[in-house]
């Protein structure tokens, strides 16, 4: 339940958009490496807040007590603290695991590709995140999914609001988490929960909900910035000012048109300690003029500099920033997009049937294939001994292939190969 | 324990491997699929034989029992079954798991890639099973791991040689399962399995020694179908006979120089039911010019034409044959010759490095950078706001980047740029 095979058609889909998405990373200079499916179950414990109860754990079968990764960041810090790394600027393409209710036309899966890119060590500030958000605008701009925004926000500007506001800093996380619902819920339900479940004052709730109900972009900073309470927050002000760096650098890199600095963002995970964000698509205008609407969240990521530190024995830091591709719900849009279109995938790439239009001549056919086969011509012939011509073109026409490379008595005795383009039907001898 | 990370280096020259076998399958007109890493259970409960004890379980949390996958193949026979599919050629390289006792010096994992290329249909004898031995030969000759040869085999032949030994059918697959540890053990070894665990008798022991320790090519297949017991029997005559044909189809693929008809191979699964084969890899003679010794298996596989019946609930059987390659040998092969040639391979594929010259030039550098990767050129710069030119230049030396932009205040002045190569120190201005 909630995973999927994929037969060749979305294979080939899928192939030819993880390679889009690789080509991006590679662009940007980064190294691939690759970690376990398992990781001990100490390793992932302690790291996902909330979430942590959808971790797939193995059976204890005698040795260690393992679980299935359920994101590549966790696996990433506990590489680069093992390994002793400060410095790394990688990407990782791979499947998690969440025993999550799955969702299937969504898009959401118990079994899912996550792409990663993620840049470690300790560099000049936002010069790095501001590289992660120019990734995510290629990437989405590449694969012409439609108009999108990516919204951006900071963990210590949600702390400085929720410690202005009069919440205490235990329910710091706790108040995070359930901001972060605002996306799916409206801001009634989302102040219930604060004040029901996590014991938020309604105050407090109140004045949080003015400011998570908050975006904008350079304006909305400078305003924060010059907020009477806000700015005499150490932390609040620390995240605007480096908001407002940020911006200056997305500014040179030519994409602040679709960036929009959004309180409401919070992001579920534990570990993110400063810049946060998140991609989401937009439906197009519809018929009734009103304003784009959310049809999801394609990329997100954010700057977690506690994390390495959780795996070094002696708690070294190595601050961290990445972003993580959301490639299930892009590939279901694009398969969406192909299905609507009726245009066919090839799902292999072959470019030449080696036929025969007479029988017993498979002795010729083996011989002939064999021969491209070495020279690295991507060949195939049908499995029979005597197969009808018209069989043999009619399987060119089903998979795509564009020639045929016919060898027949005569040419056989001519030493040639009549070679057919399948579509025009032309045959030249070669 | 049994699993490893993959560095960057690692992971490009198991990148640059994984391509080179894939490339393969797509010569050969393979279509990709993938399948999931959880199997249920039941799937893979009664297709291992003694193995089964190796698959790795999870923990029941609700739901299903779930285990991880163990080959790659008996996945595939369920996706043939479950989508009711009588025909297909498809490859599929992906990670399996067996708890296993990790031997990692020798390649052994306990999560490992598998690299798997099956055809799957109703055909005309021995064409597809001569293709899995042609495309074995293709991989093996084009990575350069040196002398190689592939033995094959025909459990039929096999069960034919108990059979005229005296054993009784039900001892076919223990007898099966000894005699396919002749490759780690001497003939007294086996023997003494076979009489003591296994229950034969001693005579049929000595008498199945006789035929197993025999290798050879067509003379031999020719003997056996003289030979008198064998002749008589049903399957065995039939195995031959197939060997023969084998034989025929691999001369027209000019590849009988690497085959070995081999009695001695048995392969330890138990889905097999014809042709089986395993290649391995021949020691370079030594300096007391004694014969090349094998050194491991690097691939393997065979026909099994019953597994797929197994998951239909009607037991509809697809006949199947495919091979394996066994890259972590190989890899591990390669990894050492690397290692041993000093050669460096690079981990990133960055073309240029934005570097400047001056302070204060940081928004010289990204707009540049971001013109670049805008034109999909690969380039990094460094995180720093005020680099020396010194930092930069290293910089591209210890990563490989053969070129440098720089961009100086005369540069931006004149409107150009410093293109500087990074070896020979070489610099124009664009």
């Amino acid at each position: 339940q909630g995973t999927r095979d994929h037969p060749p058609a979305q294979a080939a889909l899928r192939d030819r958009l993880l390679s889009a998405v690789v080509s991006c990373f590679k662009r940007h200079g980064a190294a691939a490496i690759d970690t376990p499916v398992l990781e001990l179950r100490e390793t992932l414990v302690g790291k996902y807040g909330e979430e942590a109860k959808l971790i797939y754990e193995l059976q204890d079968q005698g040795g260690e007590l393992l679980a299935l990764r359920y994101d590549l960041t966790v696996p990433f810090a506990r590489y680069l603290a093992m390994n002793k790394i400060t410095k790394m600027k990688r990407y990782h393409v791979a499947k998690v695991y969440r025993r999550d209710n799955p969702a299937t036309t969504r898009g959401r899966y118990r079994e899912f590709y996550q792409c990663d890119f993620d840049i470690a060590g300790q560099f000049d500030p936002m010069i790095p995140d501001a590289e992660c958000l120019k990734i995510v605008h290629e990437i989405l701009s590449d694969l012409q999914l439609g108009d999108f925004v990516i919204k951006v926000n900071d963990r210590r500007i949600l702390n400085g609001v929720f410690a202005v506001c009069g919440v205490p800093e235990s329910k710091f996380i706790p108040a995070c988490t359930t901001v972060d619902k605002l996306d799916k819920l409206p801001w009634e339900e989302v102040r219930s929960e604060m004040v029901g479940e996590k014991g938020l004052s309604p105050e407090a709730a109140d004045h949080i909900g003015e400011y998570v109900q908050l975006h904008g972009g350079l304006d909305l900073i400078e305003q924060l910035l010059q907020d009477p309470k806000l700015s005499q927050n150490k932390v609040a002000k620390e995240g605007l000012g480096d908001m407002k760096l940020l911006f200056e650098y997305l500014t040179l890199f030519g994409i602040t048109g679709k960036i929009s600095f959004d309180l409401s963002l919070a992001r579920g995970l534990d570990y993110y300690t400063g810049v946060i964000f998140e991609a989401v698509l937009l439906q197009q205008e519809n018929e009734h003029g009103e304003e784009p609407v959310s049809v999801g969240s394609v990329a997100g990521g954010g700057r977690y500099d506690g994390l390495v530190g959780m795996f070094d024995p002696k708690g070294r830091k190595v601050p961290c920033v990445g972003v993580s591709i959301g490639i299930e719900r892009i590939f279901s849009i694009l398969e969406q997009r192909l299905e609507a279109s009726g245009e066919k995938l090839r799902t292999t790439e072959t470019q030449v049937l080696v036929a025969t239009p007479q029988k017993h001549l498979l002795a010729a056919r083996m011989k002939l294939i064999s021969e491209l086969w070495d020279a690295g011509i991507k060949a195939e012939m049908l499995y029979k001994k005597d197969p009808k011509l018209l069989k043999q073109l009619q399987y060119c026409e089903d998979t795509g292939i564009p020639l045929a490379a016919i060898v027949g008595e005569q040419e056989l005795a001519d030493g040639v190969v009549k070679l057919r383009d399948v579509a025009t039907r032309k045959e030249v001898r070669v």
